[in-house]
């Protein structure tokens, strides 16, 4: 086994994420990147992502909490929402939703001189598989901190775990990440040569997501102190 | 023909989408609106959708701008993108793609005492449909102004528009506001009674989107005002 400093510069296949069809995009192919840590980072940025699963031979795309763990992501919900009814059987051959999981973040609007020329900056990553139902109880708890801790780091440990009534009410389902891409644009404006005299301003401006300061309940003891993970955020 | 007032605070059904089979969610229908203003305001708060499609009869999601016009609404890219030439009726029986359009605003972070009652405030909307290329070289050119000034305002009229050549290479499709649902959550988080004496902190954490300082492009007159319509976002 190879020093780990050996593989580190490289993009051996540990690294990266296999290219399969539809995962190789029809154009701008020079934003697409299969890298595993680069993927890892933008999805850990997140919390919501967009589902995409067919429903009657439709597409229906809902936005949704997710928690990544090492190379599986969970999404979850009631037992009686239907993408999750949907991958538990019902209807189907065996247990198992085939979806498009897309988490998308906008780091900047490109304003060039052109309209054509305009774009976002941003970095998003698409997931195709099958998504499945978890069952052991075990794999179970760990998806359900990691939904809570990916919204805020340290929060699943301050919170009362799900009781035995919860846990059967709640469906989670999990979907490795195999088949996935990263897409990507940086950078300035790319304005045709013949346009640079044109009066029109142009450059990038940033767009960042804030926070705002803590909201205690209404029924929270006023002496409750933030805890960090929120200060951090 | 009533006067204005006389149906403005009601929900008549000139104000409202109908509810159909697919736009009444399982669950949480008290979340759900069909509300045309709301929506209207939900969408005009955004730019980036999550749209969703099939390939070889699986789902696909991928993030790309919009822009509302009326009860219209419009996406592009190239004509050799993928999701653009399958509208245009490649391997189809008539041009048309059937798409489920989504825009999501996250608006707080719920935390509630227990790790269950964790939520998001949000408003999304979901729009099922068939998006249809549009040829007509005026609603072209309305629809690919509408995508400039959704993201800023005001941009369209001060950035060259696209010539013969831009527009020969871009696609249009256009999907009508038939088959819309918004979903909102406001407000804070829902404990059990039986776990208001627990410890852990809980309230909202309000979420919003912010912008930075404009950055000139590199190649840009160095005493090219920054517009109005960027310092006002």
């Amino acid at each position: 086994m190879p020093a780990p400093d050996a593989t580190a510069a490289t993009t051996a296949p540990d690294n990266a994420y296999t290219p399969t069809d539809r995962t190789v995009p029809t154009r701008a192919r020079e934003r697409a990147s299969y890298d595993r840590e680069l993927v890892h980072a933008i999805l850990d940025e997140g919390y919501v992502c967009h589902l995409g699963f067919l429903r009657d031979g439709a597409p229906v795309v809902l936005p949704t909490l997710y928690g990544r763990v090492g190379e599986r992501l969970y999404v979850h919900g009631s037992t009686g929402a239907r993408p999750l009814r949907m991958a538990n059987g019902a209807g189907a051959e065996e247990p198992g939703l085939q979806v498009c999981l897309t988490v998308t973040h906008v780091d900047g609007l490109v304003l060039a001189r052109s309209a054509f020329h305009h774009s976002l900056n941003y970095r998003s990553v698409v997931v195709h598989g099958t998504a499945r139902p978890v069952t052991d109880p075990a794999e179970r708890g760990t998806a359900l901190d990691a939904l809570v801790d990916q919204v805020v780091p340290g929060r699943a440990a301050d919170s009362r775990p799900a009781n035995a009534k919860e846990l059967a009410a709640t469906a989670v389902l999990r979907l490795d990440l195999e088949e996935v891409s990263a897409k990507i644009r940086t950078g300035g404006p790319n304005d045709d040569a013949e346009d640079l005299g044109l009066p029109h301003w142009s450059g990038v401006v940033p767009v960042a997501r804030g926070y705002g300061a803590p909201v205690p309940a209404d029924d929270l003891a006023p002496d409750t102190p933030v805890p960090a993970y929120l200060t951090r955020l």
